[in-house]
């Protein structure tokens, strides 16, 4: 992994994990509330600074409990633009970002925990890792949890569970996702289908970036829906299966479309890797879509001189926020689109695998 | 200059001479008739025959004029692969490739000089050279008719010089013409203006491959139609001077697209080296636009590492009856399109400029 000048290491996007060609990221989420405070649509700036003060405190002790060093980041302190950064790398919310007044977000040094204070919960707890690898993840949300909770009074019902602003978190307050890459469902027309049959059975189905947008890239976010009645743990085995099955789904299709159109496909992804190492400028719709043909082509190894966590870096790198950050400066459209090719083109060239040693 | 395996040396294809970055090639074409024999159109197959063996006769003949070694070949012994191959590298008409009852052709060993037998007339001596080589094909081609006077009689009038089957080829029976890539006027969208003038002023423009052929990659053959009149330097100089203010123009074009659209220029460049070299299966229409794209990337130095002879080459060697003989078989229009992008890729590899010397 060559070094984000500007950007932050962030864990996800480097790749790696079980299923790591189809999963590109495991995230669990626990919503919680503090007792002593209003929920967060109710809740006062003087209040929203004391929570964070509080959690200022708790930060050390997450420090002390081996997961990494923990930061606290008031979004007033951040400029728009390193906010867009935590968005476009799915640590915080477009929503938080826009919250200067109270937002804040405990960050550890491998970004792979994210805890937003004072979102639409006092706190949401995330933990973020590469490929499926959902208990893990679960593992390290709780044990961050944990560390919280030794500090802080949970909003809890004996009966409800975790109380949530929002009702649909109830219970658990999780939310288990994964990012998924399936190209070859798209190509093969079946993803709309498939996803759409996942909703009957409690899970939400939404592009890269969240809720209302496209699937950019071929990439969609699997979450569970439900979190009162089954256990964590129940939740995430329901997760983990449904995304074991639309896996199996997916290789099929890519064996299918190979063996039923292998110049097509290979034809596809060449010139995917012709395009993208050559443009002098690109869009960042034409690149994720790109990205996305290259990644399947580096799967298929029609092009195995490619390391493949080039596209879960570039795929975030190529955002307009991550580029001003790269560039260290606002960028226009035009501009945005120059650096973007030259990043791209830079990128895959140090994403070679060395035939030689 | 690479070997063609399967598909003979032409010398025009192989560039060179002045103004190559925008003049492929310079045709002089003589029309001649016999005296004792009716023209082609009324021409018995025995009297068809009859020529023939007299032009073997006369082969020895220009063989040993210092222009190379002719050789004479039959249209009905040459398979009507071989035929379009002909046709394709400029060599024969299209019409006189299914002209297997009396056709023949006399070629030299570089293909710069071609002579059809009983196409529309007894004889069309034509020359073909690299670049902006007018006069020198002139040269050429009035040595080949002299050697060919010296031993037949031409049908010839004191009044109306050269008879001609068709009446526009009256008088010297010369025409001239040069072919030319102008993607810079296409760009700014002036070509068709620009062209359609010189049909007022006595000039023919056709595309790439003749009659009827759209400007496939940009290449226009600019001819002149007026034989009768002028003498043949006269109409030699017309059409150099035509050809000249069309280069300013063309080069005007693209120093006017380059200086408003560096980065948009570049792009198209970019972009098609990209898909050039890494596409697995490629339409012969696509392979010449993009040829056109590259080849103007070279000429702009924007691809400096590529030598521009590629483009004169690929546009010829990747039509279907070319790459069918390469391939020696037979090939479906799929096959085609999987040999096209090979021998590209292929190509340009070997058209690349070594940086250490």
């Amino acid at each position: 992994m060559t070094a984000n000048p500007g950007v932050q290491r962030v864990r996800w996007m480097e790749g790696g994990g079980p299923a790591a060609d189809l999963v590109l990221s495991s995230r669990i989420r626990l919503a919680r509330n503090l007792e002593d405070y209003p929920f967060p649509t109710l809740l006062g700036p003087e209040q929203g600074q004391e929570i964070i003060r509080l959690m200022e405190g708790v930060t050390e002790h997450l420090s002390a409990a081996g997961l990494g060093r923990f930061t606290l980041l008031r979004m007033a302190d951040l400029s728009p633009l390193d906010r867009r950064v935590l968005v476009e790398q799915h640590l915080i919310s477009p929503q938080h970002a826009r919250n200067a007044a109270t937002g804040a977000v405990i960050l550890n040094d491998d970004r792979s925990i994210s805890i937003m204070v004072n979102e639409e919960d006092h706190l949401r707890i995330q933990c973020l890792l590469g490929g499926l690898q959902l208990h893990e993840a679960w593992a390290v949300a709780t044990r961050v949890d944990d560390v919280i909770e030794a500090h802080v009074r949970y909003a809890f019902d004996d009966e409800r569970g975790y109380l949530t602003t929002c009702p649909t978190n109830l219970g658990t307050g999780i939310r288990a996702s994964v990012m998924v890459h399936l190209p070859g469902l798209v190509l093969a027309r079946q993803a709309g289908r498939l996803l759409s049959q996942l909703g009957k059975v409690g899970m939400v189905v939404r592009g890269l970036y969240g809720e209302g947008t496209e699937a950019l890239g071929n990439v969609f976010q699997v979450s569970n829906q439900i979190t009162l009645g089954p256990s964590e743990e129940e939740l995430i085995d329901n997760l983990i299966g449904f995304t074991r099955q639309l896996l199996d789904q997916e290789r099929s299709a890519r064996e299918r479309l190979y063996r039923e159109n292998e110049d097509g496909v290979k034809d596809r992804v060449m010139r995917a890797y012709g395009l993208l190492t050559n443009a002098w400028t690109i869009s960042s719709e034409e690149a994720i879509r790109l990205l996305s043909d290259l990644r399947l082509g580096i799967d298929l190894n029609v092009l195995s001189h490619v390391r493949p966590e080039v596209f879960n870096e570039l795929i975030v790198l190529t955002r307009p926020a991550c580029l001003q950050k790269l560039a260290g400066k606002e960028l226009d459209a035009r501009e945005r689109d120059l650096l973007r090719a030259r990043l791209i083109r830079e990128r895959i060239a140090a994403a070679l695998r060395k035939t030689t040693q």
